[in-house]
């Protein structure tokens, strides 16, 4: 096993291999998502310089951006103390919401208890990932 | 049921009841640390202006800085397109860490594929929590 191998399989995944990765943007450090990894996700994040994801939904490894194109190039990954979350700087080709916004936290709670939306839409959904969604 | 109790029971909540927050210095954006609230956590956050957590470890409800003193009073809350991840923006008393650094996330992978730490420690942890850790 080599060094990379070996802090991959030194973290800390759940009961389902998993650990949360938290997005940022690397030029302004926006928050811009957060999605599961497994080892494998990891190798082939750092392996090929795009975030791929382990997708709990469909069961399947993918990679952000294969369907829409808004791919995110891999700048900088870090582990916390406790090894159990990554953090990962990248490079955002558009936006890495499937809602259309820069950001999927594009909601604020109102002090009506309500969450509103902050931010404008940078693309049409429709547009992109076709009318069936 | 008011509205704000209505906000926090539509979030999407794993099936130990918990969703993980992303923790934000409000004032330059850096990513603190990521922990797990349950609904209960959430509404105890924003009643009382400071974040609360669902440890999993200790199987109990706290307060961050309930033992060190450090603090987060929130100034934002976000939630992000799935409904199932939280963003909360806060001004952090002195650290995050428990191991002495600002930030949980202090380590960087090198080209190496090993993790250096990237960051100066801004307290003692043994000065704070004690010689029992």
């Amino acid at each position: 096993m080599d060094k990379l191998e070996e802090t991959i399989a030194g973290l800390k995944y759940d009961e389902q291999g998993l650990i949360p990765a938290v997005i940022v943007d690397a030029e302004n450090k926006q928050v811009l998502m957060l999605a599961y990894m497994n080892a494998a996700a990891l190798a082939e994040t750092i392996r090929t310089g795009n975030t791929h994801f382990w997708s709990r939904s469909r069961g399947r490894l993918w990679m952000k951006g294969e369907a829409s194109g808004h791919t995110q190039q891999v700048q900088a990954v870090y582990a916390d103390c406790d090894a159990d979350t990554l953090l990962i700087e990248v490079i955002q080709r558009k936006a890495a919401c499937h809602e259309g916004y820069r950001s999927c936290f594009y909601r604020r709670l109102g002090r009506d208890g309500a969450w509103e939306v902050i931010a404008e839409k940078v693309f049409e959904p429709g547009d992109v990932y076709g009318k069936s969604g």
